[in-house]
């Protein structure tokens, strides 16, 4: 399994926690000889030396006479290690500067600085993890809702690995008992006698369940892009700002802050969307202005979903009317400042009725119905959980939740990566192929090649059949710190 | 010590790294049946039960059958852990949602959000640290360079402590010999020669060092504000890219990037220095960019040290001359754009000879020095190691390096924070008051009370006499990471 340019069990090091003032920050380092190699720095060499694995040994680490932290030293040795090979974690404290310290001092004494996701390339190699589990690694670090950690928890535990390992049992079974038949022919009617096709439909249909999660799994794993339009004036810092209170953003506040646009990533529903908040889209001649509402008209166009807002106070206008007529994105319309109005639909709003208004003629005459329509207040938050549903259900119409239940039912065995997803699909079709080579009384031979072309994608999915570059390319994408030194 | 209102041992849990995708992060409990709690909601319960003292167990957090994340806990058994209690560390994946989610859950079974500095707090008031220690700890989370780091770790290995500690015992052998002089008295002669007062003037001598060492301690924790200034083209942006690129910032790249400034941290010989590169200062009729000049204006006001560019190959013009004859900062002049004249200093430049053309009749009719110039190209990197020692010597020309040497010379047992200089200044004050009783002749219980007084506020600095009040706001500075629960 291990490429044949990489050298394993060379001492690496790297920082493995987030590079900002914090109470502790994390050196990790793995290889040959790398507990050695600290207790040169540590003030008591003999105790890191004679520590048993998976204990934890204090001390400072120094350098030439200098003091430069107190740190507590989690030993851990070969076998028993994420990586399965010697390995030490330095606990110091969290500053930048310290964290970086220790990591200088690891690369002075002999570690080289780790590739990203050289940690857990080296489980996979030492057989510690699957392709599967060791992606979820990625999955769980990147995600940006509870409900996206959920998911990617599921594979992380293996439930993607042995669900595809179950489907591979059902193929392998049926091999065995065409092999049986190939061997041993008892008469020469026709192929479908000769095995059991309903394991292999069984088959089928499970690969097809893990190919539709592919695309609820991916909207939690990078999340959709909601766009706030609407007229100057409309309301919408406010409910962007409400949004942000509401559904708190996991993994940072404001972004970007600019004149053109603000954005946040905000957890509605569980799914993480990345808000934008727009300048005004009406024309202008201010030169500053007049880019501001170039970007905002960028920005529409590349939403997932587009939240139009209209002053329910003012009601719409022929400017709103067009802006929705025209806009390509799924769009809901959102009636604001229904506080002004009193209790929220107690009293006649001065607005056109709700999506009957705002859905032009010209609306009507294409056929189009008319875009769903909420009225809010961000000031009292009235009415926001019924937009976060509308928001909800536009993103999750398309998402295919056929047969095998819903993505939040079946999160435990999704896919988790687009590389999977290929595969898989590639072995459905090779499953789905041999379901018509027997129909149409092809040679068992013709069968056999079909189920061995689908455990071999399915051997790609967990790691047993995986080309070099794959693995490459796979590996690249982790996360071993922020920190490249000079 | 114990403050009265507060519960030692309750269950406190916080998390403990920063808050961005990395590979691990960690949660932190401590108190009184942390370990049993944690059990709740492990996979192994048994195997973190029979759990000794400084050792890590593997496992999954599991909340409600639902698997949270697979983690490693280190166990710590009082009173051998930071806070002195019991406390485990589960280290998680670094992914905010998975941190948040582990936190979430102990904060559910039972655990209070600690308060900032909490952990901290209890290792002082279990004896775990003294004052000084627990400063320390801020202190080196918080340092932005190498330099700064060293000085902290220096009072985190007890450097201040032990110096304090020397200087108390100083003064208390004086106490000892003078009760011994009240009880048994030999003569009547004078005050002076009933104790021995060299010990208590190199008491004084060393605690005027610690007091002449705050300044420097300052800069090295706080940093200096350095503004680069000058008209458009002067080569502004240049030298700010060139600076960061030749003494890499620690903790962060750019902070702002506004139409109006950038600014960024940068060790400069390992002073931590917060660089700005401002919008020209023209006069302009733009009413945005007449924005961007007044921004300008007051960050100059505000600099610890102005570099005021000019381009090298056009020299300095009127404009020039008013602003370096006014600005009120320190400010160094800067010529720019020094490749463009062949190799450094051969070729005769066409601007002004150094530090004469720009100060003007102005400057030395009202007898100031000409400021301080240096030549660089910020495309070669020529000149820059001048201009930083240029920077380093302004920053630190008024740290009243006296007697006790330099702050780098004497890093180890320099003061931490202004509440220390404050306690030692006191301090300080008592012993000197003590030398002028005794060459005054006053009675040997004012000199003993002056000396008491002086124990009474070295016992505030490492915590052996100091207030509810003051531990409060000691303990509040403190970094429990960055998240405080909805």
């Amino acid at each position: 399994m291990t490429p044949s340019h990489y050298t394993p069990e060379e001492p690496i090091s790297s920082i493995a926690t987030a590079l900002a003032p914090a109470a502790l920050g994390i050196v990790r380092v793995s290889g040959k000889g790398c507990i050695e190699l600290v207790s040169k720095v540590f003030s008591r060499p003999k105790a890191l030396m004679a520590a048993s694995g998976n204990t934890l040994v204090y001390g400072w680490i120094i350098s030439e006479g200098a003091k430069i932290d107190e740190v507590m030293l989690a030993v851990y040795r070969a076998p028993k290690s994420f990586t399965g090979e010697d390995m030490v974690e330095i606990f110091c404290h969290g500053g930048p500067a310290v964290v970086m310290a220790v990591q200088n001092l690891m690369l002075k004494i002999g570690f080289r600085q780790a590739n990203r996701g050289e940690y857990t390339f080296r489980a996979f190699i030492n057989g510690k993890t699957d392709l599967t589990r060791a992606e979820a690694v990625k999955e769980i670090i990147d995600s940006h809702t509870d409900t996206s950690r959920s998911h990617a928890a599921g594979r992380l535990a293996g439930a993607l690995f042995e669900e595809i390992d179950s489907i591979k049992k059902l193929i392998i079974d049926t091999l065995a008992a065409i092999e049986v038949e190939i061997e041993y022919p008892e008469d020469e009617e026709t192929i479908a006698d000769s095995f059991d096709r309903s394991d292999i439909e069984l088959a089928a249909r499970r690969l097809q369940a893990l190919v539709d999660s592919w695309k609820g799994e991916k909207l939690y794993q990078d999340g959709a892009r909601v766009v706030l339009a609407g007229r100057t004036n409309a309301g919408k810092s406010s409910l962007f700002n409400a949004i942000l209170k509401e559904e708190r953003a996991i993994v940072s506040d404001i972004e970007g802050t600019t004149r053109d646009w603000l954005e946040s990533w905000a957890s509605i529903n569980g799914i993480p969307v990345r808000l934008f908040d727009t300048a005004g889209l009406r024309e202008t001649s201010d030169k500053i202005e007049a880019q501001g509402v170039e970007i905002s008209r960028s920005l529409v166009q590349d939403a997932d979903v587009v939240l139009y807002l209209i002053d329910g106070s003012q009601g719409a206008n022929e400017e709103d009317r067009e802006f929705i007529d025209n806009c390509k994105e799924p769009v809901i319309v959102v009636y604001t400042k229904m506080d002004k109005n009193g209790v929220l639909g107690d009293k006649q709003l001065c607005c056109d009725p709700l999506g009957e208004g705002v859905a032009t003629n010209e609306v009507r005459a294409r056929g189009r119905l008319p875009p769903p329509a909420c009225k809010i207040s961000s000031k009292t938050g009235a009415g926001l959980a019924e937009l976060f549903k509308a928001i909800t259900d536009l993103l999750t119409a398309d998402l295919g939740l056929s047969g095998a239940g819903s993505t939040t039912e079946r999160t435990q065995a999704g896919l988790g990566s687009a590389r999977q997803k290929e595969a898989v699909s590639a072995a459905l079709e090779s499953v789905r192929h041999a379901l018509v080579s027997a129909d149409d009384n092809y040679t068992l031979d013709a069968v056999v090649q079909d189920l061995e072309d689908a455990l071999d994608s399915l051997g790609e999915v967990t790691g047993d059949v995986t080309p070099d570059d794959v693995l490459g390319s796979i590996f690249a994408n982790f996360c071993v710190g922020k920190y490249a030194p000079k």
